[in-house]
């Protein structure tokens, strides 16, 4: 099937300025951009983790494979250039599946100018696991990282939260075009995107950076599909709990000087709804607001992958 | 088990000056070598097709891993600089599997000068499947591809070649070192590496490049493990076939100028035992010419993924 596969993508591959040998041979070779530094990031989904097959339309697990990738690069405010993609296909059916996710897959890239250069194809006897490799650019120095959030920052998520198994976890908008807006016209000390969950995500950025962080309970951003969640009959958990744990938002976390922070709400990027959530001080750990005013240490919660 | 694995990546990342921001954020950093092309493969290997857990140390798992990559980039001249791993692992075991497999590719990584700059860590309930990334650079222009072979040239094979499944196929050599020597001195019009069997990456080769190939089966070197092979009991199959056909071997196939593929094999860099095995010439598809001196179409054989 392979050979089949890869005439397929090349004739669906679009000729592009950044690739000097595009699909079809040993490897790929592009042109960076003069000036910039190489982003690299990888995530791989499989059957039953990250997505049901027998659910989900093979070109919305497509779109989430390089989605959740990109979200990487948007949180080092990077700009996609290029991706290759790997896959391992159930035999039965495996072209049929491969041309479907790839479908989805690529509307997503040609969206965001990212250049589909390469891939590895195979078969199997288990369930459809897909690795996405992208490849972004960022001016030296100027990708945002995890450690440079400082006391006085105050901490801003960039959109609604919770809930996302209702749908948004897999159809994954990455906030790319926002973030390289947010870099050019304000400083952000600190970002990571929320995969994991709100407070588990956010403790990672305070811990890499060596600060404390507090939460304003009332000023985290709830997504109506939280309380859609929340609503269900077993669910026995509240809209905000959802927004602080569930993940798979994909929206932002930034560290930002005040003002910076306060420029951004208001003025967002696009159909951005960012919320300031709370602030970040000398210390270690996440603690939180509540509504009586109260500070308590709050327990970060997320999806932890196999246990740690 | 993630946190605590990628706890253990960055104690052992070693710092590199090619390393803006490394294993432990949303992407990774590089700085791209001055006026050189990125170059960019991927490969995907899963249990029961590329390997059998119960049969295998899984530091060999990680090492073929990397390995098939970095031969990518020696069938392209290209120098390894960077690679990215993303892994499922069974939910049992999992983190001393992760450790073993990263071992073997940290190890292999060190030898070849690649930076080990990210990854993505999950569990399931199926089969070990590993996927690297690897990043290398090239001077504009002057990456190897398959399409350039022009009828004149001698095609080159770097070794010897079957019976891989003894071992070899686990104890990948890539041949990244070599090829970027012979690049450096020697002109190399198209290349590929064999990894799915010498006659059908040759054919591969050869269609890219719009021409024919005579091949002197004569002159094929055969690896002792092909001979191995041929004398089990119930094989079937002359030692020659399994050079043409097993793949694994992972040696480069070279079309170059007569005079430049004589000077390569009179002064073969490293332990290289490169032969000249045929002929480029005006026209399409592969023949072979028998011990009969007759030349007769020969049908690329090897190892076709999921039945193309």
């Amino acid at each position: 099937m392979e050979a089949r596969y890869v005439d397929w993508l090349r004739t669906h591959a679009r000729p592009d300025p950044r690739v000097e040998v595009g699909i079809g041979d040993d490897a790929a070779v592009l042109r960076p951009p003069a000036g910039r530094r190489t982003v690299l990031a990888v995530d791989m989904l499989s059957e039953g983790v990250d997505f049901v097959s027998a659910a989900v339309a093979p070109e919305r697990i497509g779109h989430k494979a390089l989605a959740v990738n990109l979200s990487d690069l948007a949180a080092m405010a990077a700009r996609p250039e290029a991706a290759v993609v790997a896959v391992t296909l159930p035999h039965d059916g495996a072209e049929a599946l491969a041309h479907r996710l790839f479908a989805g897959l690529e509307a997503l890239a040609r969206r965001h100018g990212v250049a589909l250069v390469g891939g590895d194809t195979n078969t199997w006897q288990g369930g459809l696991v897909i690795a996405v490799t992208v490849v972004g650019s960022v001016a030296p120095g100027r990708a945002w990282r995890r450690d440079g959030a400082r006391p006085g920052d105050l901490l801003v998520v960039t959109g609604p939260c919770g809930g996302s198994l209702l749908g948004r976890h897999l159809d994954v908008r990455p906030r790319c075009d926002e973030a390289t807006r947010i870099a050019e016209r304000l400083t952000v000390h600190a970002a990571i995107d929320v995969s994991d969950g709100l407070s588990l995500d956010l403790a990672r950025l305070l811990r890499s950076s060596g600060v404390r962080g507090i939460v304003d309970l009332a000023a985290v951003p709830v997504h109506d599909d939280a309380r859609r969640r929340s609503l269900a009959e077993d669910d026995g958990t509240t809209p905000l709990d959802h927004a602080l744990a569930d993940g798979e938002d994909f929206e932002l976390i930034l560290a930002m000087p005040p003002d910076d922070a306060r420029a951004l709400l208001a003025a967002p990027p696009g159909d951005l709804r960012p919320a300031i959530i709370g602030s970040v001080t000398e210390g270690e750990g996440l603690a939180a607001r509540g509504h009586d005013g109260a500070i308590r240490p709050l327990a970060p919660r997320g999806w932890i992958h196999g246990g740690d």
